[in-house]
């Protein structure tokens, strides 16, 4: 009430919401929903940004045709019993009403951003949604994760292998979106934990993550085996 | 040679295996094969010993019960494609030839060992396995894992839970049997990694993982989401 008695503010300060003033108007629609096959071109260039910003491009070997191969098979288990992928939508205008599906609805929110997102990849990152492909909807992120299993438990939980938004949408809540739909997922099916791993000198993604609720584990560290040595097993004679 | 040529050992040194002699006389026939239904009771107490060595008991709330539902469901998806344990059993004797399965070959092998084993728990642990139901076969360990995925390879992968070894058992080369038979496992499956964790304190682990071939990664937490705090989300309005 306060706001809508102040005087109208110049034009050029149209985008900034003011302390106890009502959001002024730029808003974001986000949809997430279960990605397709359709969607791999767009989640083979999100894995690429993400191996950028981590500095592990020298460990990126993936390709649109191995992605689409081993995520969406001829013949793909249901839904979050295997590996399976949220994808982040994001319009100007609101997403069509959400269809029935029998494994995920999608979920719709929408933001109210101080200033507009300026997008310099929009176009290449179309989505490719049937049931938006004549709207301005544009691919912003994504999440990748499969079941886990937890012996001390004896219940399954899911891993979080990926979680990325473009840079140009950072800091307006997305991430929390996106890792949120994964946490009550996993809430709804029963399970005991979400977990995923972060780069200890990555502090602003370790605040955010405690922010969340989770605990970051101190004394664990991860072992891996692969290239030539992990080949090499296949020859072992046990 | 030179140990045929030399004069035989004294009998109180004749399990000490000398340089250059032939192994003497303690054999333990081994086999590592897929773990069933029947099998759960050994897997809990199993896990719970290793939730004893780990410090780690008041995470433990596994049951027999639990364990089966989420291990072993009514309609089990095929190994590999889900959680699945292999078990790893014991005998003084050999076990019968493996039987063909679809899906993998029970592995066999037999260690000489200096002095026979003492197992305080042979008992308890005896195997329940059809085919080897009326002889001296004891269960020894397990390894509890599941497929994971690398986007930056677009391969799948394995990751291991748990693998466990009875501590009347360690020191013999068991623990490097099942973690090369889920290494030979996930290589004869063209998959890209094996990754598990451990415990930063425990030294002597990391040493093993070390020789086996794996990187241990200094860099990366664990984040974990468990408890009330997940089941909330469940209820967040995203």
């Amino acid at each position: 009430m306060a706001a809508a008695a102040a005087p109208p503010p110049p034009p050029s300060a149209a985008a900034i919401t003011l302390p106890g003033s009502i959001p002024s108007g730029h808003t974001l629609f986000t949809r997430i929903r279960l990605a397709t096959n359709e969607d791999v071109p767009h989640i083979h260039k999100l894995i690429h940004q993400m191996a950028v910003f981590e500095h592990l491009t020298h460990l990126f070997s993936a390709t649109i045709d191995s992605l689409s191969e081993t995520l969406f098979p001829p013949h793909p288990p249901p839904p979050f019993t295997s590996f399976t992928v949220f994808l982040l939508e994001l319009s100007p205008s609101p997403f069509p009403p959400a269809q029935n599906n029998p494994h995920f609805t999608p979920l719709l929110k929408s933001f109210n951003l101080d200033l507009p997102v300026e997008d310099p990849e929009k176009e290449s990152f179309r989505s490719s949604a049937v049931d938006v492909i004549f709207n301005d909807v544009t691919v912003g992120g994504f999440v990748l994760f499969f079941p886990n299993y937890s012996s001390f438990l004896a219940k399954p939980g899911f891993y979080i292998e990926d979680i990325f938004v473009r840079e140009c949408y950072r800091r307006n809540g997305l991430g929390k979106m996106l890792l949120s739909a994964v946490a009550a997922q996993a809430a709804k099916m029963g399970y005991g934990r979400v977990e995923w791993v972060v780069l200890d000198w990555n502090i602003n993604a370790i605040t955010f993550y405690e922010q969340m609720g989770a605990q970051v584990l101190p004394e664990w560290r991860i072992c891996r085996l692969t290239g030539e040595i992990l080949q090499a097993y296949a020859h072992v004679n046990l």
